[in-house]
């Protein structure tokens, strides 16, 4: 089984604003041996794109201070517009560990790209998610409140020196949030009934922030086309909350609502592995290995 | 995603036996692009091995005709001598589909290689499994009953006319069984007691030789050291008979004895589909598409 990490960085820039510099990313990412540009999303009222690449720990490492190089010397950030919050050119370059790989690994990656891009570059950055060191560093939304424009003023309060770097901004590349995290699954439990109530209740019980499983977000909803109320989560680590815990703690809150659950769904790709420890739980499998056992992992990389 | 398809030749020879005949067909394995040997299996006493080699599908039928017409010019069945029942130097040759390729795919490619084998080597074959044409040489042991000795007079018979070549065997190569089956699941069931009779009653009511489900097979028995009582699966097909059903069916006929399931394990390697299929059901996933949402899907042969 070969090492995978996969990279979605975020820049600030989008193929409708201008092409040629979104395309001087793709080829950036294409330009790598060991590593694979597996899909490019790009929004122009966002004025932003997200390059999903995957490969090998040192090909990945190598791909991103290339692609942060790029963007450092493309997109000038004193000009950009767009809806989406952003701090930097490249905005923000999360690492998630994909096969063979721990999250310690994706951390310890991580830093020696923000080092090398602060050294290289001159452009500063913090470590959030799992590779932050500052507690106050490690949500996405915290470090980018204020953006580009109030970055400058920001950095140079006490809690919010960068990681890497002084506390001053690169002028046109700003600054960039660089880290680990597990791969974020979204997933979404229909209830039989239409009164939102009951979900925003079930939301609220099993999620992290206020008691719930720690890896959980939820929101309950309503869906108005099929008149059915839904509890909608983000799993960001299906590893330590997998997907079966939210679904059977929903089926038995639910319960006490005289609710049952319509139906689960899986919005967008999600690692084998989530739906397989589900298989291992309901079939009470006993001494099953995946690694060992399930022929795709194999095959991964083969040629 | 990329078309894959396993093929699994057996051949009577063994590296214990004659390594340089072993050695010649694993050459011939490796010497053909767009494919793997994933595994070798050879044992001496049955002085028989097995190959199991994955690709793309012009890969396969390339290098399944290769290595039997490699063990036809270095295999001589006069002089075998083995445990294992055997008929030809190239003994059975399955071919599984594994990856967006269909049982019709595979029984195309299968009958394609028994006519080259044929034409080209002046191998007989019949077709078995999935591609049987005639339904008495469907089952592979009663194709094999009388083994390469007794085939000559065997092949006179009206029902046993090859399905390629004519009615006589291949002077030191015999005869070849080849066609499409689907990945075999070996699949165990652990039940919370020491009388075997409910196991082999359940094993009884769900194997589909006896009214049960149609590509499950199954026998109780008793794990001595543990001193409970197992239903012992292998799952043919696990598109037509998920394991769920079986899973689900062994609860409920317990249940009746007032026995319940303790756990249950998968022998050996399986398709990662199974299991998702397994959590499909179990979390009442909807709209799911294990085609586009399965992230690793997405890497089997990227580079």
């Amino acid at each position: 089984m070969p090492k995978l990490i996969e990279c979605i960085p975020n820049f600030s820039v989008s193929e409708q604003v201008d092409p040629v510099v979104f395309q001087g990313l793709v080829d950036t990412a294409n330009a790598v041996a060991g590593c694979t540009l597996l899909n490019t999303h790009t929004d122009g009222d966002h004025n932003r794109c997200v390059l999903t690449v995957i490969g090998s720990p040192d090909a990945i490492e190598e791909v991103a201070f290339r692609l942060c190089k790029k963007a450092t010397e493309t997109i000038d950030m004193t000009k950009h517009v767009g809806k989406h919050p952003r701090m930097g050119a490249t905005d923000v370059m999360p690492f998630v560990p994909m096969m063979d790989v721990t999250t310690e690994d994706c951390v310890a990656l991580s830093k020696r790209v923000a080092k090398r891009i602060w050294e290289e570059l001159s452009v500063p950055s913090f470590l959030y998610e799992d590779s932050a060191v500052c507690p106050q560093h490690r949500n996405l939304a915290d470090c980018r409140r204020g953006q580009f424009e109030a970055m400058p003023e920001k950095l140079l309060q006490p809690e919010w020196a960068p990681d890497f770097g002084e506390r001053k901004i690169h002028p046109t590349a700003g600054i960039v949030a660089i880290g680990a995290r597990m791969p974020l699954i979204a997933y979404n439990v229909n209830l039989d009934t239409s009164d939102v109530e009951i979900a925003k209740k079930i939301a609220k019980a099993i999620r992290g922030s206020s008691g719930g499983f720690r890896y959980c977000k939820a929101i309950g909803l309503l869906l108005e086309e099929r008149n059915i109320a839904q509890v909608s989560m983000n799993m960001v680590n299906y590893e330590g909350t997998p997907l079966y815990y939210a679904f059977e703690m929903i089926r038995a809150l639910a319960e006490r609502y005289g609710v049952r659950i319509l139906s689960s769904e899986l919005v967008g790709m999600t690692p084998a592995k989530a739906m397989i420890d589900c298989a291992e739980y309901y079939l009470k499998l006993e001494n099953f290995n995946d690694k060992d056992q399930v022929l795709e992992y194999h095959l991964i990389g083969m040629e």
